[in-house]
C-alpha cells in the first residue's frame, strides 16, 4: 500500500483556485491536493496519491464513494433520460424514493411521518422545519443548544452556536435562544432542569418557544452526544411547553449512529426531523424535512425552491433503502464496527489523558487542543489519511470513516492515527510539558 | 403527433403522494400526472402522454432535458469513478469549470470576478451574496424590489415581495426595504429618481443600504423587464450611496434573456452577481456567488455548506459552456428566436388588449386575470403543452421554452398556447363581457 | 425695552457643565446663556437679559411660561399637601382632569376616546400607541412617513425618519416602513396613491400594517404642512386595509394649528391620538395616549410605568383646559393670529425667494441652507430672540411664539427675525452670490 | 388612630374612570379608593380613611410625600416664576442640581460621572444606556437577567422579563439574552460560572455583549438580593469580554438598600448607572443616566427629549440630596431601620415557614402563593396600610415604606400586616392544608 502522495510542488494550473475561487475555500487548504477519482473509501489525487477517507464528506458519504449499485442505478437511470429535474413534479423516480422510504424505514419502525422535499441542503431543511415550527404554534422563539450547528442561511444560523459563522451574518441573528446542552455545565448540573424552570417561569425573559432544535450528537460542535434521558426529558419539556421537537439528524442520521434515525429505541418521538447529507447515499444533493401528518400546515408553494425535485438523488436514495436498510444486518454492523472504533479511541485516548467522544461510528478525541489535533490530522494527511477535527476550538480529533469500511482498513487508519499522535506528543507537547 | 395523455382515472398508486408527500407541493396539482423520462423539449408521463415543456423547470433547462452532450459527459464521468461529493476539495471536475468559466464566461466579456460555490440552490446564494455585502459595508439594510422573488430561507426572504411566501416565515422579515421597480407606478413616474431622492435625504427614514438586489427580469414577479436606461441609474444610484449592486441572475441569466449575463451590452457591472437554475446546463443543483475580487472578504468557511462541491453539476456545467458559449452562435440563435416569439406574443395579445412583457426567450401574456390565465394555462396542460402563470396575481402566462427549441415545435407550443385563449375568451369571458 | 443681554465673559461657574453634563446636550450649546426665570413670552438670563422666547419649548408652553392661574393652581394644590405622585391610583387631581378633559374637549367635538396615562414623555406614548395597535391588529409592521419625528425610546426612534437619531439605536430598527409624506415627491405626484398602490399589491413587499402613524403638521421634520385631502385619503387607506389610523399630536395639539385638536374639521377621526408637550400648560411632563373605547385592549399593568400620575400636571392641566377651551374665543384668537404670522413671514420670505411652510401658529421659513438659517437665528439669539431651526438639514426657521402672545410683542420679535434675515443675505449669502 | 376608611358605597362619580380611563390602570384596582392629599407617611382618600404608605410609589417616595423642606423649595421656586421648561438649556436650578451632585454624592464616594438629563422617566434612562451601551461598544446584544424589570419601552421592554409585560409588545423583543439571576438555580449554583462559561465559549451562541444590564435588588421580580461577591464577578465578567456594566438602581437606589447608591461598599463600579423614581425626592419626573466619562460619547441632540429639563424636579432634587445626604445620619439611620424590618419580617415569616428576601428598607416576605399574597395585602388595605405584592407570581410581600418612617409607626404597619398574615394562614389556607 503506498498512499503517500507525489511530493507536491509549484504545480502552476493550481493558481486557477487563487485566481478565481473566492477565499472563503476551507478544506482545500489544510488538504493541498487536487482530488480526480474515488471508490469505496478511497480517494485519488492527480499525482497518484492515494488517501483513506475518514471524513466522508462529513457524514455525506455513509457508503463510501461511487458505492457500485448506486452507480449503477444512477447510470442506467440517466443513459434511458429519467427525468432529471422536475421542480415538484410526480415522477417516477419520487415514487418509488417515497414508497421505499415508506416500506423501508417508516413502516418497520412504527413511524408516521410526511415528507418535504425542501430545497436540497441541510440548511434548508432545517428553515423548512422552523418556519413549519413558527406557523403551527404561532410563536417567534427558537431554542437552540450550545455548539449547535445548522447551516448558514439566516434563519438556520441564528440557530448555530459558532461565533464565527455567526459573524457572517451581518445582522444581528435574532428569536433564537442558545441554551446548554447535556453536560455542558459539567456531570453535575442537569441542563434539562436549567431549561424547564426558565421556560415555567412567567419572569424568566424566555419567551414561550415554538421549537426546540437539538442534535443528538454534536457533529461539528466537538461529537458531544446527548444522552437519552436527556434528550427524552428534552422531549418532555417540549410538549410540556407547547413546543415542537425538531431532531436535527442531518449529520447523525443514516446510520452513523447505528440507526437509520439517530434517536432510534431512545424512546420519543420528535415532531419534524431534518435530513440531508447521507440522504441520497452517494453524495449528491437531497435534503428532507419530515413532520407528523398533523403539522403538515404549508400552503402549497408556501416553501419552495428550483432543485427539490432532484430525482437522480431519489435514485441513488432508494438503492441505498433498498440495499443497506430493508433488513437488520447492516445496522448490526455498524454498531458492531462503532464498538470496536470506541475501544480502540479509549485506548488511545487514556495513554494521553485525553477523553472520547461520540457514539456509533461518530467518534473522536479530545485532545484539548486545536492545536495539537491541528498537527495531528497534518500529519495523518502526509500519510494518506483525510481526518478532521471538530469543537469550539477544533480541539476534537474526529473519525467518519464510511460506514462500509472493513475491520481491517479501519484498523489501518486508526494505525495511523495513533502513531501521529503519539509523535505529535513526543516532540513539542512533550518538550512544552517538561 | 398524439401528445395527447391518456385520460386520467382514479389510479390508485398516487396515493402515495397523499399518504406521505407535504401538502406544500404546488406544481404537481396544476399538473397531475407522473413523469418517467424527458428528453430535449419533450416531457413523457406514465401513461403514455408526452407533453411539450414550455416551463423548462422555471429556466432551469435552459438546454433541454438530457442534452447528449452533457449527458454523456456525465455518464463517462460516473463510470469513471469520479469524484462525486467533495466538500470544497480542489478536484478535476472543479478545475475544469473553473478554467472553462474564466476562458469562455468572463475573458471575453472582460470581466473580473471571484467565484463562490454556495450551497447548490439559488437562495443560498443570495443569502451569501447579501451577507458578503453587509460584511463587506457594516451595513445591515438591503434593497430590494417590488414583485421581486429571491429564495425561501430567511434571509432571502425578507428580499422577496410575496406576501404570501412571507407570511411562511413566521418571524418578520427585517433589514430590508422594498422599493418599487421600473414602471411601477405607470410609465410617467420614474421610481429610480424616487429612490435616489429618498437616499439622499437624511430624515427619510430609509437607512444607508449594504446593498441594492435586483433582478433585471422579475421571473416570478411577472416577467417585469426593467430597462437598461433604470438599471443604469440603480447603479449609478448603488455607487453614490456606498451600496454593492447585486444582481440576481438566477432565472434571467444563462442565456434566457440572450447574453449569458443577463445585464451584458447596458453599461454597467454589478458587483456582486448570484446564479443557479440553468447553470449545470442539465437541472443538476448547482449554485454561485460571482463578486469582483476586491469584495472577495469572507474568512475561510464562514459561509459553507454540505453540498458546496457538486462535482456532477461541475461536469455538466463544463460542457455546457464549451457546447454553447465558446462562440456567439448560440446567443445570435437566442435572440433571433426571443424576438420571433416576441413577435408571435405580440399578435396574440393585441387580439384581446392585452400586454407582452419580458425579454428575450423569457416572455409572456399579461391577461390581467389569474382566474384566466389559470384556465389557459390549464387548457393547455390538457393539449399536452406544460406551461405556467407568473405575477401577483398569477395573471401572467410566461413562455419559458428551453432556448434549444427549434423554430416549427416553437410555433407548435404557441399554436396550443393561441388556441386555448381563444377558446377561454370565446366561451366564458366572452360571455362574461356581454 | 433693553432686551440685550451682558456680554459674557469667562464666568468659571460655568464649568460645571463641562465637567458633569453628558455631551449629548444640545441647546445649551446655540444658546449659552444661563436661565433664571421666566413669565408669559419672557425669559430671563443670569447676567440681567430678557429673551422673547419664539421656541416656548418646542411647543410645550403654548400658554406662555409660568401662566398665572396655572401657577396659581398649582401653588394652592402643593400648600395644600395634594398628592404628588400616585402611581396610576385614583386622586382628586386626575378626577377633575378627565371630567374637564370630557366636558371641554372631547363632548364638544362628538369624540369619544379612553384616556391612557403613559409615562410622561411623548416617546412613551407614541410607544404605547404602536403597541396598542399592534396587539389590536396581530400585525407587527407600523408606516411611518419621512421626516417624521416621533421620539427617542426604541419602538418610537424606529418611526423616526432622521438619520443621526436613528444611528443612536445601536441595532437595526426594524418593524417600520418610511412611505414619503405629502409633497414629498414634489405637486405632482400623489403620494397617498403611491402607498395605496403598494398595499393593495400581494406582491409589493409592503407587509400588512398594524398601524398608519402620521404628524398632520412635520414639528421636527421642517414644518411640513399635509392637505386635509391627503390625510383624508391616509385615513381612508388604513381603514382600506385594516391598519389603526394614529395621529402624533405632540407637537401640532394643545391649540398649536388652531384647534385643540391638529386635525379637527378635517372629516376623519383618528383611531389613536398620542398627546403630550402642552398638555400640562405649564411644562410639565405629562403625555397621554388616546384611543376609540373598542380599542381599549391592553390587560391591568401591560404597559406601566412610576410615573403615569404625575398630579401636578393634572393639576395645571385641567386650569389650562377650564380656562383657554371652555369657549371658542381662544380658538379664533390663535387662528386669527395665525393668519397674521402667515402674511408677515409670506412678506419676509418673498423677498428673498424664500418658502414658507406650515400651519396656525407653527409656521417657518424654509431658507434652503442650514448654514443661513443657523446664521440667522444665532444674530436673532444675539438680539434678544430665542428662535431655532427644523428640517432635514436645518434649513427651516421656525416660529414657534407662545399662542397667547399679544399681537404687538409677536411683531416685535418677527422685526428682530425680519433684521436678521436682511443682514445674513446682505453679508456673506448676497456676496456669494455675486 | 381611625385609619379605617369610610364604608364604601355606589359612588357615582367615579363612573369617570370606566368611561374615560384606559382598562391598562392596575393599582387602582386593588386600591379601590380616590386620593386627595398626603404628607410624610400617610395618605388621606376622600371618603375621609387614612393610609399608611408601605408602598411609597414603589419606592419613588423614599422622603415620604410631601416633605416640608422640599415642598418649600418648590412653592418658593413657583412662586418667583423660575422655569419649569427649558428643555436643555442651563438653568439656575440645573446648576445647582449638578453641583450639588457632585459635590454631596459624587465627590465624597471618588465617583467620576457625567450625568446625562434624559426624558424623565426610569425607562427613557434604560433606553438612553443600553443605546450609549451599544454604541460605544459597537456590539447589539445585551445581556439582562431573570426577573429583572427595567421598562416598557421597547429597548427596556426587551431587558423585562415579566412574560405579561412582554407580550404587550407585539413585536419580538430581540438583542437580549435573559440569563439566571444570582441564586436562580438555587445556592448551589454560582450563576455567574454558567455566564463566564457561556461568554467565554465561542461556540455557546451567545453573542460578545454591549452591555451586562442588572439590578442590586429587582425590585419587581421579588426583592431577590444579589451578593456582593456575586455582584463584582458580574462586573469582572463584563469587565473581561469587553462589555459595559450598567446597573438599574431606580428602585434600589436613593437610600432605598442603605447607601445612595445600592452598590455603595461592594467593590466595583458600574460604566452606568440609571436612576429615576426618589431622585426628585418628592415624586416629580425626574430620571438619569450616568456614566463615567470616558463613555460620554452622544453627538449633542442624539438622543432627547421634550422634558429632560423638569426644573421643578431639579429643585426639590437638590433640596433632598443637601438635606439626606450630606452627612452619613440618613444612611446610618436607614440602615438601623433595615436591621429592625428584616429582624421583625424574619421573625414572622419564620412562623409559617415564609423566606424573607431583600436588603435594607426594601424587604419582603415570600410566601409562595400569589393568591395568599394578594389575601394578605388586600386585607392590610383594607385596615388602613398600602401594601404590594412582587415577583414572578406576585407571591412576595413587599415592605417599602418611606425611608423617614419612624420605628414606632414603622412597628404600627408591620402589627397589621402580621395580623393579616395570621388571619389568612388561620382560615382557609389552614384550612385548605389539614
Amino acid at each position: 500500500m503506498t498512499m503517500k502522495p507525489k511530493p507536491s510542488g509549484a504545480i502552476p494550473d493550481r493558481m486557477i483556485y487563487e485566481r478565481r475561487e473566492s477565499g472563503v475555500r476551507s478544506y482545500a487548504r489544510s488538504m493541498p491536493r487536487q482530488f480526480g477519482k474515488a471508490e469505496g473509501v478511497w480517494m485519488h489525487d492527480s499525482e497518484g496519491g492515494r488517501y483513506l477517507d475518514f471524513l466522508s464528506g462529513c457524514s455525506t458519504l455513509n457508503y463510501g464513494h461511487n458505492h457500485p449499485l448506486l452507480k449503477q442505478a444512477l447510470l442506467d437511470y440517466i443513459a434511458a433520460d429519467g427525468i432529471a429535474h422536475g421542480l415538484d413534479l410526480h415522477t417516477d423516480a419520487k415514487e418509488a424514493f417515497l414508497r421505499t422510504f415508506e416500506d423501508v424505514i417508516l413502516t418497520p419502525r412504527g413511524l408516521d411521518y410526511r415528507l418535504m422535499f425542501t430545497g436540497p441542503t441541510g440548511t434548508n431543511a432545517v428553515e423548512a422545519a422552523i418556519k413549519l415550527a413558527r406557523k403551527v404554534t404561532g410563536r417567534e422563539m427558537v431554542i437552540a443548544f450550545t455548539n449547535g450547528f445548522h447551516g448558514m442561511t439566516l434563519g438556520a444560523l441564528a440557530c448555530t452556536g459558532n461565533a464565527a459563522k455567526r459573524g457572517g451574518a451581518g445582522v444581528p441573528l435574532s428569536h433564537v435562544a442558545h441554551e446548554p446542552y447535556d453536560g455542558y455545565y459539567g456531570p453535575e448540573v442537569d441542563t434539562a432542569d436549567l431549561l424547564d424552570q426558565r421556560l415555567s417561569d412567567p419572569s424568566s425573559g424566555l419567551d414561550a418557544p415554538a421549537a426546540i432544535l437539538v442534535e443528538t450528537v454534536q457533529g461539528e460542535g466537538g461529537l458531544n452526544a446527548a444522552s437519552p434521558e436527556w434528550l427524552r426529558r428534552i422531549a418532555d419539556i417540549a410538549k410540556a411547553h407547547g413546543a415542537l421537537l425538531i431532531v436535527d439528524d442531518i449529520q447523525a442520521g443514516c446510520g452513523r449512529t447505528g440507526g437509520f434515525f439517530s434517536f432510534e429505541e431512545m424512546g420519543f418521538t420528535p415532531d419534524i426531523i431534518t435530513m440531508a447529507k447521507s440522504l441520497s447515499g452517494m453524495g449528491l444533493p437531497f435534503a428532507l424535512t419530515l413532520f407528523r401528518p398533523e403539522f403538515d400546515q404549508f400552503s402549497p408553494g408556501e416553501h419552495n425552491g428550483t432543485f427539490r425535485g432532484n430525482n437522480h438523488a431519489f435514485v441513488t436514495a432508494t438503492a441505498a433503502l433498498r440495499h443497506f436498510w430493508s433488513d437488520g444486518a447492516f445496522q448490526v454492523d455498524v454498531r458492531r464496527r462503532g464498538d470496536l472504533l470506541d475501544a480502540r479511541l479509549t485506548r488511545i485516548a487514556a495513554r494521553y489523558g485525553f477523553e472520547t467522544r461520540g457514539r456509533g461510528m461518530m467518534r473522536g478525541i479530545n485532545t484539548g487542543s486545536g492545536e495539537l489535533a491541528g498537527t495531528v490530522t497534518a500529519a495523518c494527511f502526509d500519510a494518506g489519511l483525510i481526518i478532521e477535527t471538530s469543537g469550539a476550538h477544533d480541539e476534537v480529533i474526529k473519525v467518519l470513516a464510511p460506514l462500509v469500511i472493513d475491520d481491517a482498513t479501519l484498523g489501518v487508519g486508526l494505525d495511523i492515527l495513533e502513531t501521529r499522535i503519539r509523535e505529535a506528543m513526543t516532540s513539542e507537547y512533550a518538550v512544552a510539558a517538561e
